[in-house]
């Protein structure tokens, strides 16, 4: 398939030719952002193109695209073609177990969060690698072998005929369950730590249809919550007016995926936690029957790299469960950085991967830890009245001083120049504050006075000063 | 090779066949153990049969057997054969830079862990194995394929012949790097959670050859250790007079096995910080240039059990650093437990395996956590005077009250009643103790003084009671 020789070593105006290993959201923006490099690039696929065939089933994951995502996709001019297939969601509404209604805005009035299909965000950007005339996408090729000595792959295409691809370069975008990763990692001498860690929930989509004048049957600007501790349920909102739903339930044990076995049981429960949802959802007991529920893992390996030349992006690299709504936004982030590097190391290849290794790593492992705490926010404390009570102090605290404290949630989502890592540190020492704020006696009646906040100013600048020098990157 | 059909329902008092995979010494011990108890065991070694072909090659990895260790060879009667290849070590000797030398007794004068040579043991208890009619060993037999469904293996043998052979119950008593565990890793439902870490130090073997009399160049009785904070060298005692070293080191960095890559380098770092050892140590420079360092790793994980009848035990399972002498000891202890359950559960082995996975699972992941922790005492305190003072003060109070205060090494070491995570948890509260008498006033010219242990009393009284009621199970 690929005749072209290797690289030689009179020739240092060569660019290096690159293999993307999984078109997915992010292999896809990858290839955009290395072949506005100058580079060629091929970007291969293990599955059919989805645009000509319906690989997904009826699936229809939705994600949440936040400020991080698009500055990526601003970098190479994509966010508004995306823009137009994403609906803002401005607040969580939580319905509780009784029917009642509250909303928590996400941060300002103009900052949202983006429900986008993920098949569609996918396919555009495939479309948008396509129109690069340096990139080549291949589908129904699955990789089953690479040579790490001259990076060397082997793919078996849709009419299992062996096909031989030649790089410089090679990256492995190919999701929490990478097979160049599984390559890697069964080289002996590379001293790869890794780990595989499953979640005691598991997840199974479910639906809300549009009304039938294809308007929504709940607020459409907002991403739906039925917190109910152990277990959640979630919606968000599709532009053909139906929405997409997400059940997290423990996978085994008393109340569970493996519990819940006879239709009697599935209805009792439905009835019983998501009686005011049931009015909304499709068929859920039906769905909930039929469908197997899909596990959540965690992802750590380090390295991320062999030989200077082969690299793990996104979740490939570090992947996470959804409660942060960051496992594809850290992926484009991933890229955009990726992207800087080229240019800052001068398209010296080594130095990019190495620095951008050391730049990703920590981060990864940071939004790893966070999307892992976040689904007791969502599923418990979302309900809490102390909780929420915490969220507008900091909230009020925030308006006053915007450059001392900006809340964990808006670091993670709206600040795409705060590191992840950063966001953790700084999030752990905020909690620290406002457990002592939260001591104050009756607290819940003298929140809005002037004291609590010149307890907190004091607090502040004493444990986070240090912290935000390096917040301002 | 097996022809035996499958336990039929109506055939209760049918013993299960038994496929232990990995013959050394915790399956080979598990061999003896199972066929005592009335089964019929087979038991499955990739390599060769070391008795018959030199297949170590000069290794010579040195154990500490401890009481953990003599109590599982006690179960069996196994003690009394063993302990006559054994040296027992009473002491530490720490040797410093300068070449000063001092003590510290692992306990009181009697306790002692023991070195053994692996390649010793691993032989004896193999012997062992095969005097049990019951036991079969089946040497050259590689494990590729073990299908879940029925518990059928499929082995290449010295020829790479295929032997399939069935069985009832399969164990992977095969290491830290399990082929058993690798095939349960590839089922989709089996939802394993998995992780390997590679630590920073690697670790090389040198040696220190025996008088020509045959006598030992240093004290026969103790393990010998050069503590150089970052990195260390050790020796334990052989029959033959000569002592088997570690280099524990880190493997990439400043300082470094992959930094010493000359003679001179290796030369000047031994003579540096190693010159006392040099008198003894027989060609370091030379071993150390022609060996390759090997790698420490941790292994967790979680479920150890597949299908009621498919388990992992040994490194397979809990695989961990050496510091703490324990991976063997920890070994033969889950062939003790075991053992004990397939009477407590009257060999129903769905019982007995849910059993043995709760009751070893937690206290594997305690002992890997004491083993990664002890590199530092090892390395660093050990020869911290500080550190020394709480050993002397905690060895005084034992004594005053033995029931109330164990120090955490005798209660690794030498309590096999204490289980490891319950030594993890009394040892953590035992160092906050510490760490509260440690600050008292000029500690260091006072800690024989009654107030201190009135202190520690009152302190141990207050936070270790209620741990102790779980501690004499």
């Amino acid at each position: 398939m690929n005749d072209f020789s290797k690289k030689s070593p009179s020739d240092n105006s060569r660019r290096e030719k690159i293999a993307i290993n999984g078109a997915g959201p992010v292999g896809a923006l990858l290839a955009v952002m290395l072949a506005k490099k100058g580079y060629q690039v091929d970007l291969f696929e293990s599955r059919p193109d989805s645009r000509k065939t319906n690989i997904y089933q009826g699936k229809s994951i939705n994600l949440a695209l936040s400020d991080r995502g698009w500055k990526a996709l601003n970098a190479v001019g994509l966010d508004d073609e995306i823009r137009q297939q994403a609906i803002p969601m401005y607040c969580r509404v939580m319905h509780d177990i009784e029917g009642n209604i509250t909303k928590q805005p996400y941060g300002t009035e103009e900052q949202a969060i983006w429900s986008v299909s993920r098949s569609g965000i996918n396919e555009q950007l495939i479309d948008l690698a396509e129109q690069e005339p340096q990139v080549n996408v291949h589908f129904d090729h699955r990789l089953v072998q690479l040579n790490f000595a001259d990076n060397t792959a082997v793919y078996l295409n849709e009419n299992h005929h062996q096909k031989i691809h030649e790089s410089d370069l090679v990256f492995g975008a190919d999701g929490a369950f990478s097979k160049v990763r599984r390559l890697m990692q069964e080289l002996p001498k590379e001293r790869i730590s890794y780990s595989l860690d499953y979640m005691q929930q598991s997840y199974m989509e479910l639906s809300i249809a549009a009304n039938e004048d294809g308007s929504h049957k709940l607020e459409k600007n907002a991403l739906h919550i039925w917190p109910r501790k152990d277990f959640m349920l979630i919606a968000l909102p599709n532009i053909d007016g139906s929405f997409t739903c997400t059940l997290f339930l423990n996978h085994e044990g008393e109340l569970s995926f493996a519990s819940l076995n006879t239709k009697a049981k599935v209805t009792a429960f439905f009835h019983q936690y998501f009686a005011e949802a049931m009015q909304y959802l499709a068929d859920p007991v039906e769905d909930f029957l039929s469908k197997t529920p899909s596990p959540l893992c965690l992802v750590h390996i380090y390295p991320w790299l062999v030989n200077d030349s082969i690299a793990l992006i996104g979740d490939a690299a570090h992947a996470m469960v959804p409660f942060y709504g960051q496992g594809m936004n850290c992926g484009f982030e991933d890229c955009r950085i990726l992207s800087e590097l080229v240019e800052k190391h001068e398209h010296q290849w080594a130095d990019i991967l190495a620095a951008y290794q050391d730049e990703r790593k920590e981060n990864g492992d940071a939004i790893i830890e966070l999307a892992k705490r976040n689904f007791v926010e969502m599923s418990d404390l979302a309900g809490d009245e102390r909780f929420l009570l915490r969220k507008k102090i900091e909230a009020k605290f925030h308006k006053m001083h915007p450059d001392l404290w900006i809340p964990l949630y808006a670091m993670v989502t709206f600040s795409p120049n705060i590191p992840y890592k950063t966001a953790l540190r700084v999030g752990d020492i905020q909690q620290k504050i406002m457990d002592e704020i939260m001591l104050m006696p009756n607290i819940e009646d003298h929140w809005q006075q002037d004291h609590v906040y010149e307890k907190l100013y004091h607090l502040a600048k004493e444990m986070l000063v240090h912290q935000l020098s390096e917040v301002q990157r």
